[in-house]
């Protein structure tokens, strides 16, 4: 029996919860590795309060995860459940504080999360890009009479919101810049056979992996096949009307050594494949157009066709590729 | 291979995590019949922001029967952790949390604590005394310049810190007396070969038990070896001053049917044996006074000590009935 195919994705929120349901029906090893930039919600009520990791995107990701067994999935709908009314509790995901607890218990969140992978029953790993809570800050311009006034925006969720255009996103941690990666996750892209990079918030979760020097580093050296997923409809507010071949651009602009070897987007999402085409070729990355919005919920992926695509993608099938 | 000893604890808090430590000595079969009328700490936060059962009791319990492995302990430990800090989470127990999690998802209280004993590792089970939140009322003297003035006093908390002299309780639920019975824990008291009733907080964890009145007529009519183990100390408010024998009788007065085999105290906690043992004897029970405090926490019963009494007290070993 030959190993299983090592997959990694790297991403934040409900676009990585798309791929690693995707991964999960390829292989059996996919590592998560997770934005840990997150201010808001639960999330960021919990990072002020206890000076944690930021848990939802974790949580996202081992609730994707889980065993598809009665167990696994109870825990996953119990981890992703939030409190409701309007107390101290309102809005608060259960597995948010069970992370909180481990994380005071244990210290180290690696092994939180190997905890909890157990208790969901995960194939795999979750990982956080690093061990430590992240702040976002982001060029934006647009927000001033003069559309040339570059101002900072601080944190994710004023990033992902703001009505400017955002110009490059910057990572640190208590202050400093190029924050240490969570070494567990370099490891991971190192070692793996395909790494997926997005969908997702392209500013605020996406682009933030290639912000942690090592991890970049580790994207720009691994012998893994590189795919980028494009989003399906641009986000409003951090890349409203930006269309597929800018949000390649962007990707570029803060990582110039990357090379990718596909580049997967809907084909009812590109209206102009020939610049998505080039875009990617920049890159070194082929272009696979293909079906794989959610047919009832088209902003969102649909798990079993970007399998599909994934599939075609590592076998390269040109027969797909448009 | 014998069918182990089936062994039920019933009461809250403390009392019962010791009686559950000293059980799970003798047996793999223990069942915890835990009060659900606590209304103070984290507990009363949930039940009043969510309407729930109280968890802190089950909670305890669950710790007290984790499985003594590497993984039964860590959760054990992240159960009985506390936030700490100012914050809206200060003071919640993590095992509380993802108990009103379990619940909100669930429904069934049973359900909820089974799922919590598999994630421990519990051998047995902890079953709620009622699957609603209750509620006690107290009549109170001595709160008054009249000493014969009977004031109504309610809440746990409220009966357990009262300066004046508790005569009884009741229990209610949504206003209503006579409380339903959680069903299992009805069959666990018939089905039982050894039933213990205390130690802990007399009027509000030990008490409530007999106030529910299926569980009421489970313990009167049950063949199981009905064994009450008595506090090392008065509790301050509810029980300050208050003699072994005074405990026994305020028993006797809530449940005048109720037969007992054996009483079991610490030898150096009974300041008048004859009274203790008359006391004992009009419940129809031997009295066995034993050295059952922790060395090192004289008001706590230490596990070992109090398993060794009460194998023989189930053995009817009378060489150690002083």
């Amino acid at each position: 029996m030959s190993a299983p195919l090592r997959a990694v994705a790297l991403g934040g929120g409900h676009g990585l919860q798309a791929t690693l349901s995707a991964l999960r029906q390829l292989t059996t090893d996919v590592t998560a590795v997770v934005t840990v930039a997150d201010d808001g919600g639960s999330s960021g009520r919990l990072r002020r309060e206890l000076g944690m990791l930021p848990p939802g995107d974790l949580r996202k990701a081992l609730a994707a995860l889980a065993d598809s067994d009665a167990d696994g999935q109870l825990w996953a709908t119990v981890f992703e459940h939030r409190f409701g009314g309007s107390g101290a509790l309102a809005g608060h995901a259960v597995g948010n504080l069970l992370l909180a607890g481990l994380l005071e218990v244990l210290g180290d969140p690696v092994e939180v999360l190997d905890h909890a992978c157990r208790l969901l029953g995960v194939q795999g790993r979750v990982l956080p890009m690093s061990t430590v809570p992240l702040d976002m800050a982001a060029d934006v311009v647009g927000l001033d009479s003069d559309p040339d006034a570059i101002r900072t925006i601080r944190g994710q969720v004023a990033i992902a919101s703001t009505p400017g255009r955002v110009k490059q996103v910057r990572l640190h941690a208590n202050g400093v810049e190029e924050p240490a990666a969570c070494p567990q996750a370099v490891e991971a892209v190192l070692g793996a056979d395909l790494v997926l990079l997005g969908p997702g918030s392209w500013f605020t979760s996406v682009l933030p992996h290639l912000l942690v020097p090592e991890l970049h580093e580790a994207l720009v050296s691994t012998t893994a096949r590189r795919v980028v997923v494009l989003n399906l409809v641009p986000q409003p507010g951090e890349t409203a009307g930006f269309s597929p071949e800018q949000h390649l651009a962007v990707l570029s602009q803060h990582a110039p050594r990357l090379r990718v070897d596909a580049v997967l987007a809907d084909a009812d999402s590109v209206p102009t494949p020939d610049r998505l085409r080039a875009a990617a070729a920049d890159l070194g990355a082929q272009t696979l157009l293909d079906k794989i919005a959610a047919p009832a919920v088209p902003e969102r992926h649909d798990p079993e066709a970007l399998a599909a695509s994934l599939r075609a993608a590592l076998e390269r099938r040109t027969d797909r590729w448009r």
